[in-house]
């Protein structure tokens, strides 16, 4: 009998965790859920006979050993920043491990241990970091073994709303992590155009945007993300003259949001420690020039000319120009607008969460420049069963499912991005509906 | 006989060793030069026979302890994050300790032990803090005991040029530690303004300017800097409804200075690792949208419509615009642009530095709100005697011999904001002219 365990039983495990029980009789699997009691931990059991709930203090190695003593490999779904903690202790007691999370430099330092010891530590096996991977990685190596030459690559992925749930101006809402929607973009950009780097500091971000067009959901701001630099080693596409890896909002959404980067209101840099009385109004207004007599609204568009009528009207239907106390005195910016955004951004029930992806190719070929356009849509169905969790938990739940068949036989530290990992769980992503359509022209 | 160690020799530390050493004979004390090196530490000593120099190795703690050991009071001119350390080794020993640098909380939290002890710590005793502190706690107090209320307080130095030295069309050299200058102005400025709390992100802080005026000197662009909030406690101005300080530059600097920081040239928070070859220009228009006709000068217009044909001479003057490989491959943009920078704001021989500082009060008295400007104007002598190095350099010095003499009596952890100790300092620092001039006005 082998045994998963599962780290973290919250809101994105819930396919990761009904995939591998699905599987677990016919396997001859046990799988110990864990988190932070047992009682929460049980809660995604599906009472059934193969599942252990347990609780597990992280904080406590003991304790925490204790329990990944008990599996053949681990599954984390914690936060990234403990995923160093968990690998130690799964290089310690010589567990495999999975996880969702972008590879570390801790991670990278383990490498030849995990090598030495037999082991195979899978990362970036989700959504973004993950599909967007595997999807790419198939195209890329099928034009290398075609001998064409990628001359550009950009890749972009969105969580958002479907179509029908956009019932608001921003046509948005929190479907995942807020902080991180908060915070998004921030740092310095980097990516490769036509052979010359390019650098987007955060505040000029939502402004250097490319329109991402999708047949069957329409049009989304793109904006550059991170450091794509580094994806031109990942893709083995060292000479590349154009890599970008970007993020989608939908359409319009950027420039608004725009405002709230450029008054500092997602600065996460500081505290404030606001008195009491102290109103969403004036939380604004603290970013503006003082004026005796001009209101917020004015100066928000005399500081930022650009700002339109129809702009004002998103920013006030989040109520940000009302005199309410605010919700949170002490925090950052971004904290006091993250509690301000979710009152407004929250899903109500009936809404449903989508995820785009889209790759954009352009390859020399023997018959001209061959423009590839690989394109998913992906719909949650409620907010259980939402498009987030099953596009970073199917992924991570079905490459263990392979390991445990033996149909992965590699080991050592990976990210999928080679054919052994990549190509069954397409083909297994395939069957649950998570589908690229492909588009094909040439110059 | 009592021992003064000087720990840092360099450039800024001129006036403090030599205003020391004049008192040495007549006092009866002697001084400990130390630096990395005998030599380097012995090139300030003036052949004074009461001048050791002594080679320190900081990282050392028996070397860094048998040193300050030989000390009754202890000045550090190192670098501020070194003072914790130095600070450590002064409370082991029973050493008083003298600082220039900001007052850290790990200072802050030696507070009870430094009392206990019966030692005197006193901090941001130099320019910026220091003579800023001190000329404006005078003021304050006076007001106090005048039953007067000061309704606002706004606080600006600036390390700039002479007018004479002003020769090229930045009218600006760096005087002082180039990164610092590259760097002003970064994280959130904090500010309240009639009662309204203001906050400044970095972006937009160089066109949030005031002009203050020198009747000596001319025009200057202030701007807020660092958070102006916590000097309400540390002035004892709690109430006060606009406290700002800030930092000058010659007027018409920051437009100019503010298209580095739109295009991200100042940003320090990740490094470029650029192939050989790489030029001045190519380096600009990384920071700029990819276009594949217009130059790298029309890119900067059609990204910030403000930019005029007198700010790109100025951009072009300083080689921006050549195509000559870069001074630095690998580095932050800051750093890069740092190098780039040195090559053409050097100080050349015969310019000379000016420290400018202006407080701008303005008091509710029986007769009307009062309207009170206090400017210091101080003009370095050359490139040995700077007006940085004597600002900084005299009342550390100052407050050193005043406190071996027992005019200052209090111990315990200090700034100068206590009339036992500025009263004397400004007294002193007057027969130096180093003199503040008022001009009053009722409204």
């Amino acid at each position: 009998m082998q045994t998963i365990l599962i780290l973290g039983t919250g809101k994105s495990s819930t396919y990761l965790i009904e995939y591998l029980i699905g599987t677990a009789e016919a396997k001859n699997r046990q799988i110990i859920l864990a988190d932070i009691s047992t009682e929460v931990a049980a809660q995604k059991s599906g009472n059934s006979p193969f599942v252990i709930a347990r609780a597990i203090n992280l904080k406590e190695k003991e304790n925490r050993q204790a329990i990944i003593q008990l599996a053949d490999v681990v599954i984390s779904m914690l936060p990234a920043f403990l995923h160093p903690v968990i690998a130690k202790d799964c290089l310690e007691l010589k567990k495999h491990l999975f996880t969702a999370s972008y590879e570390s430099e801790e991670l990278k330092g383990m490498k030849d241990e995990i090598e030495e010891k037999g082991l195979f530590f899978l990362n970036e096996c989700g959504l973004d970091p993950g599909i967007d991977h595997m999807s790419a990685m198939k195209i890329i190596h099928e034009e290398k073994v075609a001998g064409n030459k990628i001359k550009s690559f950009k890749s972009y992925t969105g969580g958002v709303l479907t179509p029908e749930s956009e019932n608001n101006p921003w046509k948005y809402k929190f479907t995942w992590n807020p902080r991180n929607v908060v915070l998004a973009g921030q740092g310095v950009s980097r990516f490769i155009r036509n052979g010359k780097y390019k650098y987007i500091p955060y505040h000029m971000l939502f402004r250097r945007l490319e329109t991402i067009t999708f047949d069957e959901v329409g049009d989304f701001d793109g904006y550059p993300n991170r450091d794509s630099l580094s994806y031109r080693q990942i893709y083995g596409l060292e000479d590349i003259p154009t890599l970008l890896r970007g993020t989608l909002r939908r359409a319009g959404f950027c420039q608004s949001w725009d405002v709230f980067v450029q008054l500092g209101m997602t600065d996460d840099s500081f505290v404030m420690d606001l008195p009491e009385g102290f109103t969403t109004r004036m939380f604004v207004n603290s970013f503006l020039p003082y004026d005796e007599v001009r209101p917020v609204e004015t100066k928000i568009k005399d500081l930022l000319p650009w700002v339109t009528d129809e702009i004002l009207e998103k920013i006030a239907w989040l109520g940000l120009f009302e005199d309410k106390e605010l919700p949170l005195l002490k925090g950052s910016p971004a904290a006091i607008f993250q509690v301000i955004l979710e009152d407004k951004w929250s899903l109500e029930s009936g809404d449903k969460d989508m995820i785009v992806m889209q790759h954009l190719f352009e390859i020399e070929t023997p018959h001209g420049t061959k423009k590839l356009t690989s394109s998913l849509v992906c719909k949650g169905e409620n907010q259980t069963y939402t498009a987030m969790a099953k596009t970073v938990g199917l992924p991570l739940a079905m490459a263990v499912d392979l390991f445990l068949d033996g149909e992965i036989k590699v080991r050592g530290l990976h990210t999928p991005v080679i054919p052994e990992i990549y190509d069954p769980i397409l083909r297994l992503l395939e069957m649950e509906n998570i589908v690229f359509e492909e588009k094909v022209s040439f110059d």
